[in-house]
């Protein structure tokens, strides 16, 4: 295994403490705790799925970690054609709230290493308001900018874009939600060092509590209708869609035998589907869907 | 164009006439009309989508006709590589009912020629109960082997097969309903001869109406309670699950620029997802999980 520093031990050890420090605060946001599912992998290691059903706030919430390793499947054969064995290791969560007002969110950090000596860093946040409130979108893009800025002034715009392209469901022509940022195979001595890409999967990972704190205090004593709720749960139509169709930690975990129940926790509790729903104009549904189009928020 | 009889034109006015009936038997049995959305596709062609939503039956039910030619889309040229230009038609339905005991539907038939003198026939019929009544089961597949039997001995065994295993989740390593029968790529000259194959088409077609309404009479008297009608809604996001994961017509049409709101039509009107949803032995709903693996019903 890599001997570098950090070691695959160290980060490890992180995650979890990552993914302590993110149900915590959700439990607290919620008032009710998450209930733990600890799995393991056949061909090697496992993880802690912690979900949250029908709580004060949330919905339906999981906060995944995960550390699996085994012989290196096809897909990284590709990647890494001198691997025989990968780790990898992750905290995955996506949190769906009652409330419309409320935005769903997801993030993702996760790090990947080979015996061949190849390893990379990857992850983002998102996020997906069924109601976008711009001053809360712009404040929301320019947390994720701050945390980029300490690490390369570039990296924001390149992470940014990559992410409203990936977080799009293509036959729509639209994104999911409103974006955040998307990186993928940051390697040691090509993006930045070793410690630098840890120090960046840190900085990402720390943020999502402020921000997701401050999304919830500012919208969860709104009230809501039926109504929104329904667009709600049409947006979360679109949500799954994505998530099954194009995502590719779904779609790659689906088939390649991966853990179902942990892979497909991100779908929403309950979603709709409308024929042809076009929402009429100048209604806050239609005000919405205008921020579901790539755009410079800050 | 293909000149053989029964030519393209006589094919494409029976489907029209095929929705027609089954539009017209449905509405009957529901106590309301479709909504008609009659559409035309950029390349050529187009189609008449009709939906009924929120009936006295059923809860969200689309039955699609449509007729779409143009210049041969790349994976038809593997298929047909001295072709140029393609015509499709077909007609497609699912119907999601309000009762969690009357069983989701769906059917399609659809036929195929290209400018180089190839074509071929396709469809099936396939059921999906939230609570399998064994004895319906028996008789819907019995129907089908009928229908079969009454042109080829040696193709229900196989038709009904295929069906097992294409409408199959594989990541759950389980159906998505009971099955029915399944079929493409039946040549004229191959498989029979294309009056044959055309007459099998308006067989299937034909068997769709005395079939559902048998469904329909047998089991929308029954009264259900709100865990039956959770349970079907998970049943429904599995089904979301099979058409956005593997179904080649949706993930093929969402892909190269199909008209999404026919292809989506098929998605439930409303869909639940559980974290590990396992139903307790002995319930009517791990009764239901035994019926969705593949068996001899006939």
């Amino acid at each position: 295994m890599f001997m570098s520093e950090p070691d695959l031990k160290e980060i490890v050890l992180w995650l979890k403490g990552l993914q302590d420090r993110i149900t915590a605060n959700i439990a607290r946001l919620d008032g009710h705790a998450f209930v733990e599912d600890a799995w393991e992998r056949e061909e090697g290691g496992g993880g802690r799925s912690r979900l949250l059903r029908n709580g004060g706030l949330v919905e339906k919430g999981g906060v995944n970690f995960s550390h699996v390793h085994g012989p290196v499947p096809e897909f990284l054969k590709k990647e890494s054609p001198d691997a025989s064995r990968f780790d990898a290791a992750g905290v995955s969560l996506v949190i769906h709230p009652h409330s419309p007002h409320v935005p769903l969110i997801h993030m993702n950090v996760r790090y990947f290493e080979t015996d061949a000596g190849d390893c990379w860093f990857g992850g983002g946040i998102d996020l997906t308001p069924a109601y976008p409130d711009e001053a809360q979108v712009r404040w929301f893009h320019q947390q994720l900018k701050t945390v980029c800025d300490r690490f390369n002034a570039g990296w924001h715009p390149q992470f940014k874009t990559w992410c409203d392209d990936y977080f799009t469901i293509a036959h729509r022509n639209e994104m999911r939600g409103v974006g955040g940022i998307f990186y993928d195979h940051l390697r040691p001595g090509v993006a930045a060092d070793r410690a630098t890409l840890f120090a960046f999967m840190q900085a990402v990972g720390d943020a999502f509590n402020e921000i997701y704190s401050y999304m919830v205090e500012q919208n969860r004593d709104k009230s809501w209708t039926e109504a929104e709720k329904t667009w709600q749960k049409i947006r979360r139509g679109r949500y799954a869609e994505f998530n099954l169709v194009y995502d590719r930690g779904t779609t790659f975990g689906l088939k390649t035998n991966g853990r179902v129940e942990s892979i497909l926790m991100s779908l929403p509790p309950e979603a709709v589907w409308e024929y042809n729903h076009q929402p009429a104009i100048g209604t806050p549904e239609a005000k919405a869907l205008g921020f579901y189009q790539p755009q410079h928020w800050v």
